[in-house]
């Protein structure tokens, strides 16, 4: 074999093996904990390791590869965890929260909007014209790659994983007005994150809701009504979903008033937890 | 003086007035007709003139200077108009549409999804399981920067321009879903474009639907219940509006089922025509 062509196949063969290898990387089905955080002027996703996060290169929605830059989790600025295009939401998902309400034959999904998203750490403002903004907490769905029409067989293979959210809700708007996009999308009433997990079974995972430390909500995901995957495929029937787009996946239980002064606490079982606190918008 | 000291004013002077008139530029009242549009492997913003495109550096929503490149406007194709991060919409604005329902005291809005949005020239496609998709001509506001808190008196300084829009709305999911996500914002239900004009009075244009060259819905804009300044004001108490957001601003008049094979077009006097055809969502 002549020199130039044995350095080709070399070459080619190493291609395949670090292409073998980068796709092992995507596809396995590890336990992975991301998050996105800034810390100075960097702005990165990481996997998150104990109390340090390891920086990556890429993003969790296509191809990435661990640094060897590692952070402190504590000496971060933990962001909203995507930059979704898009952000819907679930209404009446729990038996526990429609009370006497029959359930819904498919998902009755709303909008929210990625203008109303805030990070683990920020504050809930409470917008002046509302006397009765409540909690709600929630499983988010992480959309990991676009999704059109996708089945409810595969619809979690375009998940990328799942995260905390607080479907922040003004009740008297969500009542009187014609649609709820005030009610649920002022800006502020997104709280989400700050970990995204994949991997990990999401039909058996207990949710729970703190205000103050006082234990407000409480669920296992396997009462939910309609599964993620069957939101994921009823959503894509109709909208194509974008890698980072965000879906709520509705509330648990009874909801109650939030006041200025209050700590939000959602926690999900192997997830983590998102706190947020409340205050009232300056006039 | 010195040489060097005399050279650094001369640059100073100059880039002063550069800077003043890139400002005129920006803030000059005249009429300006925009689009967004692709030729090859460009995309790009430019001003209409006649038949021809002038492309611009920069955005409508930033600096921005005219090129010597012109383009036919009829060999490039056009985009939609901007790449928003949100679109919100306008329900019952028009008192020919509400019929006996009362006016709201304020304007009342939905979200559409920037995924649903389609350019001239695309199709709007029927998905599975409506029997009753209906056009919906209307004025769109494009939002020129970022708006919290405007009060209505400068709300129009918010505002880059108008662009047609139809509404597309599945009447049975409007009516018969909790709310009117995929009634309003299915795939393909958000003709708009092609062309931003700002300079004009918008509060006296003529705005046409016509359906295979039919007029079926007809009305000024000076006979809105809530005007473009009240909406912009009134969104952005609530939700944080950014530069290329869409605001649709409501249809007048009787609505009526579309077809597969039909020609929808949206004229709006002084702005252009929106035309896209219906086709049928292949099974």
């Amino acid at each position: 074999m002549q020199r130039p062509l044995r350095l080709m196949l070399v070459a080619a063969a190493a291609a395949v093996l670090l292409g073998w290898f980068g796709s092992l990387r995507a596809e396995e089905k590890s336990v992975l904990k991301f998050c996105r955080f800034r810390s100075g002027d960097l702005v990165s996703y990481g996997v998150v390791e104990g109390d340090l996060i390891r920086r990556i290169q890429g993003t969790p929605f296509g191809h990435w590869q661990t640094t060897n830059e590692l952070y402190e989790l504590s000496e971060v600025k933990l962001l909203v965890p995507t930059t979704p295009s898009k952000v819907l939401a679930t209404a009446g998902n729990y038996k526990s929260h429609l009370g006497q309400t029959k359930p819904h034959p498919y998902p009755e999904l709303f909008f929210k909007a990625p203008s109303c998203l805030i990070a683990h750490g920020e504050n809930v403002v409470i917008p002046p014209g509302t006397e009765d903004v409540h909690f709600e907490a929630e499983v988010v769905i992480v959309i990991g790659r676009r999704a059109k029409n996708v089945p409810v067989e595969k619809a979690l293979d375009y998940v990328l994983g799942i995260t905390c959210g607080n479907d922040i809700s003004a009740r008297d708007w969500q009542q009187n007005d014609v649609q709820w996009w005030r009610a649920k999308a002022s800006d502020t009433f997104g709280p989400v994150g700050p970990f995204i997990v994949s991997g990990i079974d999401y039909y058996n995972l207990q949710l729970t809701m703190r205000v103050n430390g006082k234990v407000m909500q409480q669920e296992n995901t396997k009462n939910m009504v309609h599964n993620l995957a069957q939101i994921v495929s009823f959503a894509s029937r109709y909208i194509t979903l974008e890698p980072g787009d965000l879906i709520f996946t509705g509330t648990p239980g009874e909801t109650k008033p939030i006041k200025p002064g209050d700590v939000l606490e959602v926690e999900l079982e192997g997830v983590g937890v998102l706190r947020n606190g409340v205050v009232k918008a300056s006039k």
